[in-house]
């Protein structure tokens, strides 16, 4: 096995918070063990166009505290073609990158599958998003500091809820695996949480508001964003007015805020953790796998297995959530 | 003149966060003058309804700190017919109020200059409203923690922007006044600021999309929501994206998170101030004006010139504004 | 086995944040199992002194994101004696209360243990500490928040740092545990962290600075309070200053500040599971045991091994603080 | 009169947020009329030491958010001598410097009188400090930012006083002038606010200790840090537990956190005004200079002036401090 003396390292699909925390980690494990880092800017966009740069100790100082990424992020449609797949190869030869490490989500981690099968380069996966959907992982980067945003937003929504006795639909990210929906709306009291893909809540928040406690001064209902649609909130608005005009009821779309932001404490040692695992794991001869956290201890899972949507809802957590806001 | 024993004390319109700041001292001035004070719930709805409790110091303790308003509030159209007010007149003189403290923004204010003048009844008012829209006073309460829940939520959508390279548009609240939309603006770096009803900023911003630095990573552009009208936002963000076409463009509506939220330090102390001396105006004769802020001092502006919107936004701020986001 | 009509809750030692959401919990939980809830004031104090009332679905109404705990708390050096706890025992039969809940850490505990014993009501806990120091729990109610606090306050005493080239040595909470410490100077990037107690790191501190990088701008050294002495810091400081007097060297102790704020989320989802999860293990006919969490599972664990002290930190976290900052 | 081409940009004494909004104003301001600016580091050492840099438009990109001061800050024995401004003019001389713009508080502004005294360099001022203490502006900047931060941690701690039933002796920064003090004591609803320096408020505290509501459950007392002396807090919360042993006392001194943090929108703001002014000030002959806003206005304030101390404070504000926390 040859060497490995020089890591590539990016970011690719949406942003999270922390992103920036596994970038300093990745850095500065790879200079402790003499191995150089080769910073690729927006992420196969970047690798594909030859934008490439070497990193230093200090090009990170300071960052772990900021949201984004430093490397900046992109989606690309030529990596998904073959040829935007050699054509990457190239520069990665060019630059002589000998490893990588991608920091992203499902589709990150499908396209190092894919360029790792046909270049034999060995690639690290890094758990970067919000929406924290992937098999692999108890936590991805970016959903503590999610979740927290959103708890932090729907209180300020409260204060207007209760002083207005109004019912608020507030909708969340988290694409179709609910997975901020359920955390959030247990930590805010909402009476309904509904996540329109998996067909949940929509038939008990109906129910409850004709048939459950009538002296309710305010309502929040958290909707996860709704796959192939903008606004699932605004439908589920739509029919509450209809069939409850007595009641005063708002949409709030809470939309990009929830993406950014100084990451928590969790995300950052979660970072911290998997940036310093993946040069390890890397040095240590693993080639195609995704480092994750799972029942507090690194663990390392094939990328054909982490790429699969994890989003089922423990259904006595709803339960809880119900029971708690009656 | 009758001797005040007895203040009625509501909040009315649209909440905003540190009416409870108000509304705390407001009765610990009272009680401090031996002065008692009636709480009515829901604005001039409850003042028909004879929403009215008695309340006392501990009533208010620790909710300095909390948005929203512990007295709830409403709009009313019934108050605005003669026939609502001589009802509200009928449960002011059951409950023994011989004046009224008034928190909310000129449709209170209209409707509490009227009452006085049909029954006598004096009122003072308190500007509490996020808009900032008021003559007579340089800052209404809730304003300065509106803009900071904006620029907040600016800054975390601009590590999206930055990270993707991004155009977003962010549609901020103020009604047609603009007076978040500047300051807003200027404290997060936006590339453009748009208020739709004062016709402010849209020609600018497409001259500087078509002829300004090419190499800017991101751009935030700020909208004043645009009165009669759901998302003046959406709007320039569909034009935008016709003559843009190679822009990234999104939008985000941030919406009601800008009313909640515990005040700020400014917010509090001009709450405190300004319900400290609305009390003591009544106790001096004053009967029908609202208390502000002028220059750091406490002035009285009778209702009439009140509730005049204040919307001229000093055009020397604009270009400040653009200068620094060159 | 007698049925459960009648629960008594309390909270107990050191407040922190998530207490008011595990109130909340328990009492929608045991109503909604028909079971009342009986709030008792100041902990064991309160229970000495017949501090007792009934608590129902509304008098938790949107206490969630609060930090503090509605039921006061305090420690009680008569709990401690039989005769104490016999006065609390003659008061929990006054007001007809046949189980208790108990919101604290291992003193809390220690003492709910005893009265089990001796009176045979049945108790069940719930990890109500920022320290993070149960054995029995992953994470205890109030150390998300915690560590949450603590590292925004070291973000801008970073600021400061960076700008004037400074050392800060921190001082932060966690008893002897170092759990705050830890997780904490990780998520900061802090050049050092002490526990003293564990003699952890000062060596590695002194020989860092002496035979170090130069050329760091600003070093962070996060130091966990010492049992039985204030400031730890400051011994650490003064050393600090003598050895090395061409740096400029600050004390900073956060205090408590650390004990406060609206609990994150994971504090109130954790909150929320232990509370429901209390009540129902009460109806099922648990006896003596803590609720916690391990591997994102509600376990119970007898009390006499959940009060000891889990304070091991894992020498390769430790490791990772280091290289990380080099 | 020479033409400006080249402005030396630096900031010094205590670090401030809103210091890099500053920073940023200058630069975009002094690029937009087409002259160049020199960044100094480290404030008079740097400009000693010639520690200078041109700086360009994107040097400031995405800096205003950010707490303390890109350029660094030190305070100078040096340049209080005579030979160590000589040296600091060579410097100015060599980098082709012909105009100042000084960012900081009344020592910074001592030296930047005397600089423009002896070599005739003109030089502007801007407040940048946290303690608002200097003639010439209502408001310095960093100043609201410090109020916020004191509020939120007092808010927290009001948590802990409550739960606990506690007085809490919160020392926060100020100098001897009390600024700090009065909002944040107005804004946290504070039983008692000292300032040491002006002897206000101890005897205040004591009779109301003594006479006062015997049923407060918490009680928060704002002291102003003690000119010369570490802790004024320390020394009263000795004599308060010597006087009144029944009470919980803790003592707590905020520190350094009140420096740092993302500067509020009114810092920005103000930041963005008097960065943009001083530039074009030094355009039309401005020479030895404050820029300063009074009611709202841009104002400028020769140094000998603005670096006396501003520190009465309204005892008609105290009154209502007092009133409304009875």
């Amino acid at each position: 096995m040859a060497q490995i003396k020089n890591i590539g390292l990016f970011t690719s699909g949406g942003d999270a918070p922390g992103m920036n925390a596994a970038i300093r980690a990745v850095i500065r494990t790879a200079l402790f063990h003499d191995v150089e880092v080769t910073g690729i800017r927006r992420g196969y966009e970047g690798m594909i166009n030859g934008d490439f740069f070497p990193m230093g100790r200090r090009s990170v100082s300071n960052i772990m505290q900021r949201g984004g990424t430093i490397l900046k992020t992109a989606r690309s449609a030529q990596f998904r073609r073959p040829e935007g797949r050699q054509a990457a190869y190239e520069q990665v030869k060019k630059f002589n990158v000998d490893a990588l490490i991608a920091i992203g989500g499902d589709g990150t981690f499908r396209g190092a599958k894919a360029f790792n099968e046909e270049f034999g380069i060995p690639v690290i996966g890094l758990p970067g998003t919000i929406d924290n959907d992937l098999v692999g992982t108890d936590f991805t980067i970016g959903y503590d500091t999610a979740i927290n945003t959103v708890i932090n937003a729907v209180d300020k929504i409260r204060d207007t809820a209760e002083s207005h006795d109004r019912l608020f639909i507030v909708e969340v990210m988290g694409r179709d695996s609910g997975m901020i929906a359920w955390r959030t709306g247990m930590a805010t009291g909402a009476e309904g949480i509904i996540i329109p893909d998996a067909n949940i809540g929509v038939d008990k928040l109906f129910d409850r508001l004709e048939n459950g406690r009538k002296n309710k001064t305010s309502r929040i209902v958290i909707v996860s964003e709704c796959e192939g649609e903008e606004g699932g909130a605004f439908e589920i608005g739509r029919q509450v007015k209809e069939k409850f005009p007595h009641l005063d009821t708002r949409v709030s779309i809470l939309g990009h805020i929830q993406r950014g932001g100084s990451p928590t404490c969790m995300d950052r040692v979660l970072a911290c953790r998997l940036g310093a695992a993946a040069v390890e794991a890397l040095l240590e001869g693993y080639k195609c796998d995704m480092a994750g956290i799972i029942n507090n201890n690194v663990v390392f899972t094939p990328f054909e297995r982490a790429i699969k949507h994890n989003s089922e809802i423990d259904p006595s957590l709803l339960r809880i959530v119900e029971m708690l806001s009656l």
